[in-house]
């Protein structure tokens, strides 16, 4: 199966494209942009919400759910949100077909919407129209919900999970009766996605907030996740916004607070989506195939038996449906690869390929010595335990391997983070060896606009608690009090 | 709170649309026919999700997703199929918006789709013109793939949770070699479907076969679960279809057999909504409010304190607290309602409102007495229990109300099953206390045609094992060999 995969130093967006189509992760539809989420990838993700999910509500939020539709009106309350968005949008203007003359079917002309209606690029319009009725004392405040949804945004160019017109995702949109409760959430969720991001899906990120420039349509402030990817690119993982009254204005959304006054109401948002799946691929795949995070994996241990003859494929069978037995009950999921159809080699490769943790084979040789042969997916390493110690042996692996992929990763971004006070230093690393550029910079936007039409890198992060020291910006020389973080990015 | 609530005797529909609303479930939207799902809704909806994703895993589905968006196209391929949903599409027509001339935005009229796209009122098409690249021997098959997923059907009339512009779904769309193995495919899935109904949302359901007039789109054969609420309607509480080859043939999908010969794919659909939501609300409420079965409920059991002091106050939460503990490690979900803003009565009559099954309140005299008073929600009784016995008490009552409700339910049908052979008396029960009615009927679609323009009673489902009588046609007198049963339906 790897055999034909596109080694990722020749061409590393293609070599991307193959694992995610290979492993059977996604697929481009027949609508341009939107992408069909194949069941091995969607176990991925489900995995991914059933873990987020419990974060959420751990730290006390409840899920709800909001029309999929915002009538085009709401848009424009907010100024910056329509500048935002407007140009990305799926817009329905008609709700009914009839027959055509030439016996396909047409739009039936007569049944157009009076307001046009916006298939959902995010949702804080429509929900904060909701939470107009919802809150009236500060008794009804905080508002603490998420919801898991398809949102579209028409982007022009599109990459399975990094960019599709339509993703999966979950929007949290909380509301709260002061400016401090409300970052304090703002900087709550972006913790809980460090974590998640870092625990999880094995990918140290930096905690951040965005520059003006790349905040969000609405946002006083936006926290972000960054990783770094194989390629040296940045990717953005996740985003808190903390939307101050912005929305609550833009919708009159007042509370009476306990002295008995009316303010209006303090709002957050932030997200994750499929494109953490993007992110999971990136990270960690080599050239053989995608390798999951243990934790993540769907299935977590694959066991392809090794025969001549019936008897001997009973035999080991025999062995291998006991030890399956043994992994369920410690909650560890296996598959045990018994199909007469194919080949052990190509059986292996298929599971490399597919980015299952740890592989187990067993021969006849095995089951006379009582051993199993195991070979690791991250390090390709193989080795002989015996049948005693296996079960130990696994779980102990599944923990070594979640770590090991992690302290990869973070070798890998330590390796590929520079500090960088030359602006021909600057331009030469981003040519050849890209990364994250610690640099110092003015402040301005005007100053990171042109630093990106002459680099392709923008601001990914200003770090939340920078080490403060007298600098000048790597571009336009002004001073500077501390460096900010430069990445091309996806 | 239930204060005000209209008796069901007096305006079903509006008791109904009451209790929707009153207990947090769901509300209208500023989209037309489009609801927003509420917290306490939405936990519900949860609830029934992981029962039923489960029971679907374990009959060997896994989870897959496909666009929101069909091209207008796929429709026309599958003839009966755009008959059916042609009428009630949303249809998207442009990808971006564009700041107007009096400071509001409009659609950019050169942003038109070259093909217009539909949002999925059901997955077929798009699913199937997928499932061409993934199908091509017999060793692809059976697909076994279920989809959790929005809907849009336009609907003219619309009431929470029972028709609603848009409602969230799952949809099975399963793939077979055989003719037989789609059969046996449709009817596990319609069994799944009441064994939830009736474990679960404590429903009694009927399992039949629909007549060619109330058949799916594109089906040879529907099953269906039919379910009578309590103002003598039934509900379709889910379906199940045999497609036969026709999706098959529509989008070219064929594999190679055994015999390695080219054979068109065999299929099947089946889903439930938000739909189960509405069924449950009429099922088992009554004019205190909703009454939910233990085993969907999110809040099972609610302790108020009573109490007078801060002392009081202490020691009676100390003992509520104790039995939370000892509640949820039996993985009963508890709340302990010690809101200091809310009398005990108003408490009740919330909790009452919202279903709670089980309601506990502990005051001094029951601190000093080491009692609980105890109120069931469905038949509203109240007792008291010794503290040594309360666990196991609440235990033995959760279960004692999963089976009431359902035996409630079932009584109530039965009351309201009728067998008639006379049109006059056919016409008077429908009239004057509506149920289930068997009648003879003579197979045409036009009889049934004529019997609902005349009572707006059709045929809800055809028995799978008839019991074999002669007996007329109700309407026509023609012969007939078999019952079929009729009722008025949401």
């Amino acid at each position: 199966m790897a055999k034909g995969l596109t080694k990722k130093e020749e061409n590393y967006s293609q070599w991307y494209n193959e694992i995610v189509i290979k492993a059977d992760l996604a697929e481009n539809s027949a609508v341009r942009g939107c992408m069909v989420i194949k069941p091995y990838g969607y176990s991925i993700w489900e995995k991914m919400q059933s873990v987020l999910d419990k974060m959420f509500k751990d730290t006390g939020h409840v899920n709800a759910y909001f029309p999929l539709f915002i009538p085009k009106s709401f848009f424009s309350k907010e100024a910056s949100h329509v500048e935002g968005f407007a140009k990305e949008c799926a817009v329905v203007t008609h709700y009914r077909l009839k027959n055509g003359k030439n016996g396909g079917i047409e739009v039936d002309e007569t049944a157009k919407l009076e307001e046009e209606l916006i298939v959902r690029p995010t949702s804080e319009t429509i929900i904060w129209n909701t939470y107009k009725n919802w809150i009236n004392s500060y008794r009804d405040l905080p508002l603490l919900i998420n919801q898991w949804a398809n949102v579209v945004r028409w982007e022009m160019r599109t990459r399975l999970f990094l960019r599709t017109a339509e993703f999966l995702w979950q929007e949290g949109h909380t509301a709260h009766a002061t400016r401090e409760e409300a970052i304090a959430e703002t900087e709550q969720m972006i913790n809980v996605y460090a974590k998640f991001a870092e625990e999880y899906l094995g990918l140290p990120v930096h905690i951040g907030t965005k520059s003006p420039n790349e905040r969000f349509a609405g946002a006083e402030e936006t926290y972000c996740i960054e990783a770094l990817m194989q390629d040296g690119k940045a990717l953005q993982a996740g985003t808190s916004h903390f939307l101050a009254q912005n929305f609550a204005k833009a919708f009159d959304v007042k509370f009476l607070n306990k002295e008995n006054k009316e303010e209006y109401v303090w709002a957050t948002s932030w997200g994750v989506s499929t494109r953490l799946m993007g992110a999971l691929v990136m990270a960690h795949s080599d050239n053989n195939g995608l390798v999951l995070p243990p934790k993540l994996a769907p299935i977590q241990v694959v066991i392809v038996p090794i025969y001549k003859s019936e008897e001997e494929f009973k035999l080991v069978s025999e062995r291998a449906e006991k030890l399956c037995n043994d992994l369920r009950e410690h909650n560890i999921s296996v598959k045990f690869d018994n199909r007469d159809s194919q080949r052990p080699g190509y059986k292996f490769a298929e599971w490399e390929l597919k980015g299952v943790p740890v592989r187990l084979a067993i021969g006849p040789k095995d089951y006379e010595n009582s051993t199993w042969e195991v070979a690791r997916r991250d390090t390709l390493e193989k080795s002989i335990v015996s049948n005693d110690e296996i079960l130990q042996h696994i779980k102990n692996l599944l923990d070594d391997i979640q770590k090991n992929i992690y302290k990869k990763a973070l070798d890998f971004r330590t390796d590929n983070t520079y500090k960088v006070d030359d602006w021909d230093e600057f331009k030469r690393i981003l040519e050849i060896s890209p990364g994250f550029i610690e640099a110092h910079w003015d402040g301005t936007p005007e100053t990171e606009e042109l630093i990106k039409n002459e680099t392709k890198a923008t601001i990914r992060f200003i770090p939340t608690n920078p080490e403060l020291e007298d600098g000048k910006c790597i571009y336009s020389g002004k001073p500077s009090k501390f460096r900010v973080i430069f990445a091309k990015s996806y």
